[in-house]
């Protein structure tokens, strides 16, 4: 491996982000493209300072992080090496970037006539496990936190205060007591439980979305029903357009069905027009993946504009949708705008993906995926080679849940409590942030996630580490873009906590970017102290 | 299309199976890969006869079989036309070779630049709907069968009198009653609940396998297995070995994901080692997918020492197996023998995956997955990629029926009764067909499923059509197979029905294969009258 190659493009010294930033962000490209290999060594100080033609301290600060990130180690006397996944000592499993590339498989072919096992390891590599390689590298040495007294923003899911419990308790006693008590331990038809069909077909039609039986597939949650279009539509290679930034699991499953993803950025209506028609245009795409309502990370809603702008445009390139509406009925401001699957002016555009976790508790584990008939039918197919039906007990207590009207009275709720918690995040935010120049966010009308973005040049994981001394902790937002960048925004999940808590925690945020920022300003005067260390735990 | 190609290799009049069974098979096999669409014309009977030098009534007969199976569709005067999925009318899709063919993909490139919607359909197609649309084809033409009074030896679930119903029960409203009660709706760790988890090892460890907790992971049913290791280990083009027979929706998703499949077949003692050998030295496939306890669909068990052989021959050529032990308690005569796992000579060579489904009851979704450490930490990636966590409220009741001990007891009734009703099959088909000649059948020791053999050139969709007259149906043995073959096998499953219904059940298909064997008789001496005709619903 020649570092060259990895470093040739920082040579023309352009850009905007400082070129510390630059180095570390295609170290970890190239370790995720898999370009650099565990034990691969990168250039000395010297020699990468003269390369680039910059200061050796810039060089020195960008391994400092990287090290820091986990991505590197330094030996002394014998210089810097890629430390990710699969050089882990005490694991049974070696990687070798020689059976990767050899299609027909390395040391699989070298195998003895004679009847002991081989020498050399079970080839348990593909370009899929490379690709996990990287990430979860990444992964387990972002910085950590346990389970103490923090404040936590991370994470995505609601608060556990207005899980329905009691509720459902008494759905179970009931549903245990009646004649459909036995129904909950077997088989669900493969599209799901009759009645939870028709309770979910009501709730779309409450939403003015007008959805026949053989439309709508019931799923095991609402991932499952990214990883299913992804898997009827992605042969690798081909191109997927997101929205940049956009949710982690998604880029995940995009990214290890090995598609090419083609980001398109925001603007305050919702994704760029001009963007996603540049990229329909020059990839023909498989399909977009968008999230029209509190889009994950960035918590923006697309405008009603947008939304019938962009179902007219992708109709125009005959190019399906993916419309993820994952926390659709979490709404503060009004009701939710139509969905695009609603504003499509072509029948079989949309696939429109909805859940209930968000507004009531995750673990019931339903999702469901609407869509063009025969669509359907290939999804249903791809549903049972995935996990053959959804657990039946959960779709027997959500469907009692929504005929007996209570998901409505728990939104109304859920939706008064969390609009007040988002509001008491933007206040303390304008008011502790006030007097930092350049630091910005986006206030969403719903959903989970505000959207922090620190001046350029900044690196969440370096805030991270301040913050868990100050007792709170947020989701690093770089991990929500397709590229290795966006080290400088933060994804805050503002429903988790109650009012005070949240004054709290953004007060002590305020603080370690305060303490975060004199100690940049010390460390580039050549001062710097010790900063703060990494521990465990990591929420996504 | 040029129906030469489909036809070629029949000319040589070689082979086994009679050139009707050929005939049908390469017009099944050509359809699925794609050689053949909706639409295309087939030769007339006079051209194909003149083309195979084959009597004319031959060619009728498979015309016969493929207008059955739904496959072609003759229309008088016109012709006859291959007629699978894709041509479907009142759908809003259409399918286009071209834009699978074309990489760019069709008329996305066409789009106009005005602002109105193009004309042209929206593209959802791809490798994979191309291949759903060919399966989903034969499944949904097959001969069916409606709810009504029918003994089914279809399927492969327990008996469902023997689900642990009230002890379910009794849990649920006990764990509701407690401080875990909560536990239930929120997330699961991805990896699993840690008290399940750990009932999970200690069920393991009674089977003979040490298991520590970071080689575990805890899946949605034991079908989500199948699909993760694919998903990590398969790219496009890349080999598995299979058993042939294997199980049907294993089968779907290795080819859905486009793997070639290499069928090895099976001798007294298990899948054969010479086939075995054969294909890693030719294919380096990726892995071996196994089922050595009570094999899906054969019902047979691999001995022990086909084990060891098995696992040594692995080991040497570093290939990883996928050892599926999805009954293996269901034991009827003795312990079951030891998994692959713990016989094998390297640590790092087998994923085990197990269930309690099979034991129990199917709607909980629960399995799990056992392998190396290294291997399992990318397993739990696609896990978090598939479907983010497993449902908590399954996996608190399931690990309450496990510390309680419950499993061993409910075991113990079922192996007892699922034994007997196996005796009374065997019993009733060695009575009920001693006097058909070349009907041959494999005695399960264990498990769900019993394989019956008729003669080769005899149709098991042409039996099924028969068998619904009298009131018993099962599930066709040839979609257990990797190519369009194996129409003369059935798979029934045996523990659905108590003896009594099962005498019956045997009795009924023999009094079925009776009219048959007559009707086929009277068809080659062209004195057939009518045949039953096909109606609606088919297990697998």
């Amino acid at each position: 491996m020649n570092w060259l190659v990895v470093f040739s493009n920082l040579q023309d010294g352009q850009s905007g982000s400082p070129i510390y930033t630059r180095i570390v962000e295609a170290v970890r490209a190239a370790i995720e493209s898999g370009l650099l290999a565990a034990g691969d060594k990168l250039p000395t100080n010297r020699e990468l300072s003269t390369f680039l033609k910059v200061d050796r301290s810039t060089v020195a600060r960008a391994y400092l992080e990287l090290s820091r990130l986990g991505l590197i180690d330094s030996q002394v006397g014998r210089g810097t090496f890629v430390s990710v996944a699969g050089a882990r000592s005490g694991s049974t499993w070696e990687y070798s970037r020689n059976n990767f590339d050899a299609a027909a498989g390395g040391n699989k072919q070298n195998a003895p006539a004679g009847s002991g096992p081989a020498s050399g390891s079970v080839d348990w590599n593909s370009r899929y496990s490379r690709y996990v390689d990287g990430l979860t590298g990444l992964i387990n040495r972002l910085p950590q936190y346990g389970d103490g007294d923090y404040i936590s923003f991370a994470g995505g899911i609601p608060a556990q205060d207005f899980y329905p419990s009691e509720e459902f308790k008494k759905i179970v006693r009931s549903v245990l007591d009646s004649d459909r008590g036995d129904r909950m331990f077997d088989y669900s038809p493969f599209n799901g439980e009759p009645e939870l069909r028709q309770s979910v077909i009501d709730h779309l039609d409450r939403k003015g979305m007008a959805v026949r039986p053989d439309e709508l597939l019931i799923l095991s949650g609402s991932q499952q029903g990214i990883d299913l279009v992804a898997n009827m539509l992605v042969d690798p290679g081909d191109c997927v357009i997101v929205e940049e930034p956009t949710y982690f699991w998604a880029i995940s499953n995009f990214k290890a069905r090995q598609a090419r993803l083609i980001g398109c950025s925001h603007d305050e209506e919702g994704i760029s027009l001009s963007e996603v028609e540049s990229a329909l245009r020059r990839h023909a795409p498989k399909f977009l993946y968008v999230m029209p309502n509190n889009q994950n990370p960035t918590g923006r809603t697309m405008t009603l504009a947008r939304r019938k702008a962009l179902v007219e445009l992708c109709a125009r390139y005959n190019t399906p949708i993916l419309e993820d509406d994952y926390s659709g009925d979490l709404s503060y401001d009004g009701e939710p705008l139509p969905t695009l699957h609603s504003l499509s002016p072509k029948k079989d555009l949309v696939i429109y993906q909805g859940t209930f976790s968000k507004a009531l508790c995750p673990g019931v584990r339903l999702g469901w995926l609407v869509g063009p008939v025969a669509v359907m039918e290939k999804l249903s197919f791809a549903k049972r080679t995935s996990d053959l039906a959804t657990n039946s007990m959960a779709q027997v207590i959500l469907n009692e849940f929504l005929t007996r009207g209570l998901y409505q009275e728990h939104l109304a709720r859920v939706n008064a409590v969390y609009g007040r918690r988002r509001d008491a995040m933007v206040a303390s935010l304008e008011q502790e942030f006030k007097n930092f120049p350049g630091v910005t966010f986006i206030k969403p009308s719903g959903g989970l996630f505000l959207w922090l973005t620190l001046p350029v040049g900044l690196s969440n994981r370096d805030l991270l580490n301040f913050a868990r001394h100050e007792r709170v902790v947020f989701s690093p937002g770089d991990l929500c873009f397709t590229e290795a960048t966006g080290l400088n925004h933060l994804r805050l999940c503002f429903i988790q906590n109650d009012e005070d808590t949240t004054r709290s925690g953004i007060s002590r945020l305020a603080r370690a970017y305060k303490k975060y920022l004199d100690y940049v300003n010390a460390s580039s005067a050549g001062l710097a102290g010790e900063s703060p260390r990494a521990s465990n735990h990591v929420l996504i």
